[in-house]
């Protein structure tokens, strides 16, 4: 049977096809996406979830012309198969190939690139309203799975919908899942749509009355909507209320179904959304068994699923290992995710201290006030949160935790180049936002077993303290038994010599690099002190003071952009102290970084030893005489 | 008459007092309110909206065992006179007074300090999660206006209440205003509850039903609420949904009718919502007919309501008078504000603009994102938020605004201290938040004029840019007829010479006090160059290295936090250069700051004329040949 996919340049070549060869280009989808993903990783599940749907969009819809977001856009991956990128398909998340998202450079048809949760409605807000001022006639369609219903931002957007524009189509993809199950009110609400007594009944009804609509007039479609939709009324009464005319819930994976709503919906004159259910990893059932493991993954075999497995630890596992050390020594320790109980692994927490883990949704702000709330009334929250997503908590921590001085512990994953996601999931601003508040204490360990010190320090400290650590695997230093606490503000020396003409002051990921430098300045006849600095807040003065009058040349280097970062921080402590030793500083460019190989992206910014130690030759002095 | 609030040391006192009594003591604490506020400035039409509700709230709950919490805590002031601070109450908002807000550090009957909205419900939870685990019986009470429920975070909790706690009471203080007359569909939901003809009806019966909650048993109660409830449910579904038990909406200033129904309330065992009807500014008919101009204002005449008029422009007035303009030459010129219509003074731009002005509520991110959207087509969207609050959309900023490189404009007013608010409030993090993130560009004017001239210039830059400007006068520079556009990184030479020794580069509102120390270090025979510095992203760096390599020290001067900010921004570029000239950075140090009067403040820490001069002085080398 001849590929239909690869027929497939643009999006309204799909108007030629019949039902049944876009059911067979379904599968076809299918199975590019499980053969590509097994080799390059990828969000696998969201992807086979939306095949369907996203072929009845693209049948229904014209992009560029139409606009159509995609919430977080990691879902995205089929809507790249059908808007020209098939060709480039084999390179998703690879170096220099496709990115794992929505990207507005990477094609016409990414109207809005996402990467973070409950962006997409308000957005499609923004287009609809503009679109409405200069008259267009366009479509705006924002399609959100049942997690951003969890994130506050979608509600807001919620309840401003339908005060702006008439004309806005909303897709509730729901498939119960986030990333882990779906948590709250609103989760146990969708639910009872779905299983309520009249809810086969509702289905069929919606199924029947949108497989008529081919041949009736504009009139009586409203009017029959009108009908139908009162029968549907009672369980949707919330998005109602908001003013959102509320369809479904329709089978997403029914693509004359899918058809026939989305060709009714865009004749409406009122914002609607339309509730569609969907099956995570469709079509795979690997990826139906293990749902948490199939939302986003590395390689893994295409027949039966299974990943290699990595060996040792990750930061993500050592952290969560710990916590469940802390929280056996004291009953004051609880832990926080906001829906990413995978992603930072405290799904290894969980077991062993159900009732004090906490995953409150896609809602990191709540998160954080959650979390004080708490420290007020003695307790310890650990907030585990990626860098890049605790940016949405940025306000929550300066006003309520560190204004009041309150022990919350901040536990950033994916600190750092976040490299195969590319810059939306970078971590590579949190020195930067989280330095310049009063109070807090922002540390960053050089491997596993200091992140473990680092968070036995964390429980035993009185204010706002944050840890930032990598994702994926550290150096393999093994934890010891015990954790040792790490006197706050105070780097750690790993090596110096009386006739150090340089000193490195590296934090985290960095120190084995910068070991590597002093190795190589060795042979080169110049000595120099490895420092693993350890706090971006505070700075260790008295050891930059120490080291400042005695080397020529600083070095400082950083997992971070350069603009606020540690090195400035060691720039203002410089100043302070009225010293003008010079100072190199290595780190990322004020760029967003796009996605790669951590290596490659790495050498591609200067962030190696070679060009570190070009940075340092101008400032080093004549050679100094050499211990006899 | 004797006055009963004159006897009030503490809470518990109120259970003394016959309802007759506590009714004058709501007309004592009016008149208090209304008095010491006319003197003090503050939030007047809130408190006067919640006398009855705290006196019923602080006679019903036992502070500090119970926890009361106040969203925003604008509203707190009847709080504060009921908890131990009557005597004090007089020096509110002034220097070394009580704050207007709570505070933890104020009295431990303010569990939780609060001065940006939506951060109650969640807080709460966290107390209640806490208390729950702890086996404690104290209540947890949360008091949040409509207004809240405009905020995403405000959901994010309801979407969590119910699933972590059986015990949290929620009050939702309904006087229709935020701080301009609420909008969006919560709004209009609430509204229809209020106005539904079956209002009347549910008023009286849930008033009859309290009255009679005396005599019977628990048991009885219980049910007797299941009955009463089912016949209020319908116009509640919302909060049902989302597992709080809906009660109301009650008269809010009927004392006995409250005390009541939160006697009732005490006793459930699952989380509760109770709707309060009240009326912002009751008791001051000029509070009831202006109700923006007295949710927080200035003093005022304690008769009339008559304030002094300012003689002229504001910097939020001149940004909207100049916005009006802006928009008339420019039909892709839109005006977004989360809530603050008359804080920011778009309430000037509206009549002449009305459908390019957006009040989207208390919902920072959705602003941003919903202007990424306008600006994705086409559209040129003004965010007047906030410094403090744009700290809410910090990850919109960076996530869908600079990584998309939308020509998104941040209109920042209250950047730099807004001294009789206090730390909430103070705008001095928003350098270091912005200008670590790449494609941001971020101005401050030294007057009036410079701000028309910058946004005139953001309105032609494509691309994320910020301008921030202080609360209140300006020096009164006359703004001109025709903008001119500001070159784009480039800043401006206020006076220099040959012989400098000292080069100043000021930001914004410190730059009259460059030139008042340009002036005294001339009287000592020292020539200074002053520089209004405009960017603190891009730096003006052919500015900062000419001078750099001229003078022998440069003093930077900003409104703004020393860590991360713009003095730091110029060490950043000398190291960039190579160049050791010494900096002298004035700034905010590395702590919140209390409220107060801007002059004391700034003199308390360093931000005047004589306290630079003396740091300057280390560092001027012996004097140069004078010009003859």
């Amino acid at each position: 049977m001849a590929s239909i996919l690869d027929g497939i340049d643009s999006p309204e070549q799909l108007q030629q096809f019949s039902i049944s060869e876009l059911t067979q280009l379904a599968e076809e989808i299918r199975e590019r996406l499980i053969t590509v993903l097994s080799a390059n990783g990828g969000h696998l599940g969201p992807n086979l979830g939306v095949v369907e749907l996203t072929i009845a969009l693209h049948y229904v819809f014209r992009t560029p012309a139409d606009s159509l977001l995609f919430d977080v856009s990691h879902q995205a991956y089929v809507h790249k198969l059908l808007t020209g990128r098939r060709e480039r398909f084999h390179t998703i998340r690879t170096p220099g190939g496709l990115n794992g998202f929505m990207l507005r450079t990477e094609s016409e048809h990414d109207c809005y690139g996402a990467g973070h949760a409950g962006t997409a409605l308000s957005a499609a807000l923004g287009m609809a309203v503009a679109r409405d001022r200069m008259g267009g006639s366009e479509h705006v369609v924002a399609v959100a799975g049942d997690a951003a219903f969890t994130c506050g931002i979608t509600y807001e957007a919620l309840n401003n919908i339908a005060h702006h524009t008439k004309r806005l189509i909303v897709i509730l993809n729901d498939n119960e899942w986030s990333i882990d199950k779906n948590v709250g009110a609103i989760a146990t609400y969708l639910n009872k749509i779905v299983t309520s007594p009249q809810f086969d009944h509702i289905h069929d009804r919606a199924a029947k009355f949108v497989e008529k609509l081919g041949g009736v007039t504009a009139l009586r479609v409203a009017r029959k909507a009108e009908e139908v939709a009162k029968g549907m009324l009672w369980p949707s009464v919330i998005f109602e209320e908001l003013g959102l005319k509320y369809f479904g819930p329709i089978d997403g994976h029914d693509i004359p179904t899918l058809i026939n709503t989305l060709e009714f919906l865009k004749k409406q004159d009122r914002p609607v959304l339309l509730h569609v259910l969907t099956q995570k990893g469709r079509g795979f059932e690997p990826a139906i068994q293990k749902q948490k493991k199939f939302h986003g993954l590395g390689p893994y075999d295409p027949e039966t699923g299974e990943t290699k497995p990595l060996g040792r630890r990750t930061y993500s596992e050592v952290f969560a290992d710990t916590m469940v050390k802390l929280a056996a020594a004291d009953p004051k320790v609880v832990a926080i995710t906001a829906a990413m109980p995978n992603g930072t692994a405290l799904d290894r927490f969980q077991p062993h201290h159900p009732d004090r883990y906490f995953d409150v949704g896609i809602a990191e702000e709540h998160a954080v006030l959650f979390a004080a709330g708490l420290a007020v009334k003695g307790y310890k929250p650990f907030c585990a949160i990626y860098s890049t997503f605790l940016q949405r908590a940025f306000d929550p921590i300066v006003h309520d935790v560190c204004l009041q001085n309150l022990p919350v512990v901040f536990c950033m994953d994916r600190g750092g180049l976040s490299s195969d996601d590319g810059p939306t999931h970078h971590g590579l601003f949190d020195i930067s936002y989280l330095r310049s508040i009063p109070n807090m204490v922002h540390m960053t360990p050089k491997d596993e077993d200091e992140l473990a010190d680092m968070l036995f320090t964390a429980s035993q400290w009185n204010g706002p303290i944050a840890v930032r650590y990598p994702r994926g695997l550290g150096p393999g230093t093994p934890v010891k038994d015990v954790p040792r606490p790490i006197p706050i503000g105070k780097a750690e020396v790993l090596q110096h010599g009386d006739h150090d003409r340089v000193a490195i002051f590296a934090l985290g990921s960095l120190v084995p690099m910068a070991e590597e430098i002093a190795r190589k300045l060795e042979g080169e006849g110049v000595a120099a002190a490895v420092i693993n600095a350890r706090f971006a807040k505070p700075i260790d003065v008295g050891m930059v003071e120490f080291f400042a009058s005695k080397v020529d040349v600083i070095l400082t280097m950083e997992d971070h952009v350069l603009r606020g970062g540690f090195g400035s921080a060691v720039l203002e402590e410089l100043n302070h102290l009225g010293l003008n030793t010079p100072v190199v500083r290595i780190g990322w460019p004020d760029n967003f970084i796009e996605h790669g190989k951590l290596d490659e992206l790495r050498a591609r910014y200067g962030i190696r030893p070679e060009a570190a130690i070009e940075k340092l030759r101008p400032y080093l002095k004549v050679a100094q005489p050499q211990r006899v």
